[in-house]
């Protein structure tokens, strides 16, 4: 047996939207042992669809188990293999997940689609982050909200969305209503897992956490936890119940959710008792492995990006128009956690990619290299194209996923690479746009660490985000970020640490290298920037009736109208 | 000899952009008897580049008088194989040509090409419609005829444009003095042909066209022919000579220029002394035939448009604002001749297939032909897309050359069919537009007829103009309609009929098959088109300070100070 020289190791488990991860880490210093990832085996990629519904998108709970049991084993397999490991001196462990993720689950909190009668109804499933089904329950709910004296949407940019716990919870009842009769509570997949592999999946004394509730479920302290009874009764009777069958705690996550069962820790190779911390977002804990503080914005760049910032709760926040949410507690303890976010960054470099690169450039990976490789030879500006990252939608600052793309410019002799850069270029413009609206609401950016696919992988794009936000980009030293950060409350509640902001000092960092800005290149993206805004306020800002707003959203009700014939 | 059956014969002599064509037909009916078509030998398909100016596009004069002999000569002997032809019985002929496309000759006519010392230099070569060098001259040009008491600009569209007469001398005079002023005169190619073949090249006896001047060189009978002296010398000293080596007669094209002389005569296989017709440009004699006559719009439909009408002089024509321009007898003698466009068509499509489009649709050719099957299966508004069809600018009705593409409600999921689909509606939504401003101003489009390139071959374009414009769409009966137009003037002037209406009478028709609009897509359409409109007036109207309009210009300005590095 390898020798422990007193080191401890946490483990922390992200559940992402197609596979889950484990890692094994020092808690001295963060320094990454051991890590495997485990590709869902359900549906495609990992998702349950409905080829009727492109709204839908489901995920098997069994699939979520399974993960915990091989991706935790496989990776202790394999530090095991490494000097100094030993299971005995794994002292916590931390969960993150997709959110908001509901489960229907019965009484004794197992979900219904692990009872054999359930096993195949859609609802049953847990509703995936990305399940945009019930987008006519969030505009009702967002209507209730707004006419109610409770304020319930002013934390979280004024609208509620079809991807929240509320909405996917009112529309299981229309799409399906025996699954939302039998269904004696809803869990969100962050509080299920702790819940799980501690034995305690009770709907009323599971830990439950303030992140998620917090964000999605509008659970907030002036109301005194989740919306009042004759709220949700207004919206639909049976929605109160819900709120009736819900955890008496709602608790950060550097609060301990129980311990590893015999069982369970049998089947992962880890010693029985391991401490485990409430769960929490994928983005949250993110941020806390990318190490953030007051002042630090951290950028999660992949197929969307998540902004998140922390501000002191010594004096309050003003509102802040069109964030996703704002929540005590959500990221790190004691703190206001900030969530922006943009609905697409990489997905819309993987549509132009996929969809309108011709031949000569190749396909897939070669596509975006060899776009990359001529886009750079170009300077700000040189094209004459802006466009606006709408293709998603927009999550910050305008809170609208029924925005489309822009594209303005082009001529007869606009080839693809100049495309490719304003695409790139656009996804800037918006990140600059987050920046900008946490600082007119006093949250100062004193700097913006970046973390996620692109940022490890891309020097291109993060170059030009330091050129168009005119600040250094630093890369997080993680390629791990949400893993990390799980890891880091795991080492919390194991005892390694007395805060969550002590781990980080010791835990987290920076890569040496950070992309810095050009003068002369931000100063034309100074200009590019005020006519983007100037287009994006013309067609993002909801005016008056011949508002170009107004065209954007009239194209798509012409467009659903057609389609349905 | 073959026996001649008493029929006459006339021969169209069309001058395009990359090659001539000539044609014979039976004055009878128009039946086309041969044609033969000379590419232009010199630079790159005919036209003479500079690599270091895109804007410039000239054109060797030799190259037109080769294409006389070859493509006539070629066509007589075709013509003569077909039974009933005899060269004895043509009786006229007549020449249309690209324009403004203006060529410096000396005091003799000769082109200062021909000649040995000048033969190398770009300045003394014809200067192609396309030519864009004398942008700056234009803008000056047009800033001066604002300001003047002779409104010389309110009969084309209030600008005076780059590719036209004036704008080419004056910078044919900054950019090489030497062979301005060694110039003595400068004759439109549709003058210089008929000119030439029938050996009357002097510049102040040659007839010219009341269709080039009229249209690019400001020749107006409100002020007494060219503008006046003062004008010309205001803009520089030196123009006013250009006015003083002018012909004192300008006149149509159904006048005699003079007759063919012997020596060409012999060259190409026809008796000496053959009626020549005064020459006007290709798409003036495209649109009679394809027999416009008052109520008749004639699109000629090919890279970019133009969009003819004819209306009787006895009533006065109010200013259109946006006309390329209102010429007396510029189309058919004794009516006004309307001349409006679109920048681009074919050009547009051409673009994305050829900078835009993924491998799985082929190229060229075949990228038009399976993105249009792709294409065809999408209904009405159904891609939630929307286009402005200004990747070449737009000349009518906003006679803006700097104005830029646009496309709008991309979302992740959006395919190239989708938008190849978009570009065609955009150019649809471009002529409703144009359509729309002639009855505006009183002059009613009662019937539409198509020729060119893509009303010939292309049924999907077609089907979707029509539906927009919610009007049938019928289709030019010859090919070759502006071949055919100029052998109209040559039969008339050749005697066969006593004028040119009399001729199309008899000579020109549409195919029995025309393109009707579908009711419900109309409606659809009907709804984009106000959408439309909406972008077209916000990017297109020159407004105020924060106007969309200068969105798109400072990112042109941006663009050129980049490009200049």
């Amino acid at each position: 047996m390898a020798k422990s020289d007193g080191r401890k190791f946490a483990i922390g488990v992200d559940y992402g939207t197609n596979s889950v991860r484990a890692l094994v880490v020092d808690v001295a210093d963060g320094a990454e042992i051991a890590t495997h990832v485990y590709d869902y085996p359900g549906g495609e990629a990992g998702v349950l669809l409905d080829s009727k519904d492109p709204n839908l998108a489901r995920q098997n709970p069994a699939d979520y188990i399974e993960g915990f049991y091989k991706s935790v084993r496989r990776t202790v397999a394999a530090a095991k293999r490494k000097r100094g490991f030993q299971p005995d001196n794994v002292i916590g462990i931390g969960v993150d997940t997709t959110g908001s993720t509901p489960i229907p689950v019965d009484r004794d909190g197992t979900p219904l689609a692990l009872l054999p009668k359930f096993k195949k109804r859609l609802a049953a499933q847990a509703w995936l982050w990305k399940d945009h089904t019930g987008h006519a329950e969030a505009a009702e709910i967002t209507a209730k909200a707004k006419s109610d004296a409770d304020r319930y949407l002013a934390n979280c940019g004024g609208t509620y969305s079809s991807e929240w716990y509320w909405s996917k919870i009112l529309h299981c009842k229309r799409e399906d209503p025996k699954t939302f009769a039998t269904a004696y509570s809803w869990v969100e997949l962050a509080d299920f897992i702790p819940a799980y592999i501690t034995g305690n999946t009770n709907p009323h004394t599971m830990k439950r956490g303030i992140c998620a509730a917090g964000h999605k479920a509008m659970y907030g302290a002036a109301w005194g936890g989740l919306p009042k009874p004759d709220f949700l009764a207004a919206i639909d009777p049976e929605l109160a119940a819900v709120r009736e069958h819900y955890s008496s705690e709602v608790v950060p996550a550097n609060q301990v959710a129980g311990h590893l069962t015999a069982t369970i820790a049998k089947k992962v190779g880890l010693p029985a008792g391991v401490t485990v911390a409430v769960g929490a977002f994928d983005a949250h804990m993110g941020a806390v492995g990318a190490g953030i503080r007051p002042g630090t914005l951290v950028k999660i760049i992949g197929t969307s990006t998540c902004d998140m910032m922390v501000a002191p709760m010594d004096r309050e926040l003003p509102e802040i128009p069109g964030l996703c949410g704002v929540v005590p507690g959500s990221i790190i303890p004691g703190m206001y956690g900030l969530e922006a976010g943009q609905s697409a960054v990489g997905d819309i470099f993987n549509w132009f990619t996929r969809y309108l690169t011709p031949a000569k450039y190749g396909s897939k990976g070669d596509a975006h290299a060899n776009l990359t490789r001529d886009a750079e030879k170009l300077e700000p500006g040189e094209s004459g194209l802006l466009a606006l990252d709408w293709n998603n939608g927009n999550r910050t600052i305008l809170v609208d996923p029924l925005l489309t793309g822009l594209l303005i410019g082009q001529t007869l002799h606009t080839q693809a690479p100049e495309i490719y850069r304003a695409l790139v270029e656009a996804t800037a413009f918006g990140a600059l746009t987050i920046i900008n609206r946490f600082e007119e609401y006093g949250v100062k950016v004193e700097e913006v660490v970046n973390c996620g696919g692109i940022a490890e992988k891309n020097p291109f794009v993060m170059q030009i985000y330091a050129d168009v936000c005119n600040r250094p980009m630093k890369i997080s030293r993680s390629a791990q970020t949400c893993a990390l950060g799980a890891a880091i409350f795991g080492a919390v509640v194991g005892g390694a640490y007395s805060s969550v902001q002590a781990a980080q000092e010791r835990m987290t960092g920076v890569k040496k290298q950070a992309f810095h800005p050009h003068a002369g290149r931000a100063a034309v993206y100074a200009e590019l920037y005020k006519l983007y805004r100037e287009l994006h306020d013309a067609f993002g800002l909801p005016g008056q009736r011949d508002s170009l707003n107004r065209v954007m959203k009239e194209l798509i009700s012409i467009r659903n109208r057609v389609r349905k014939g």
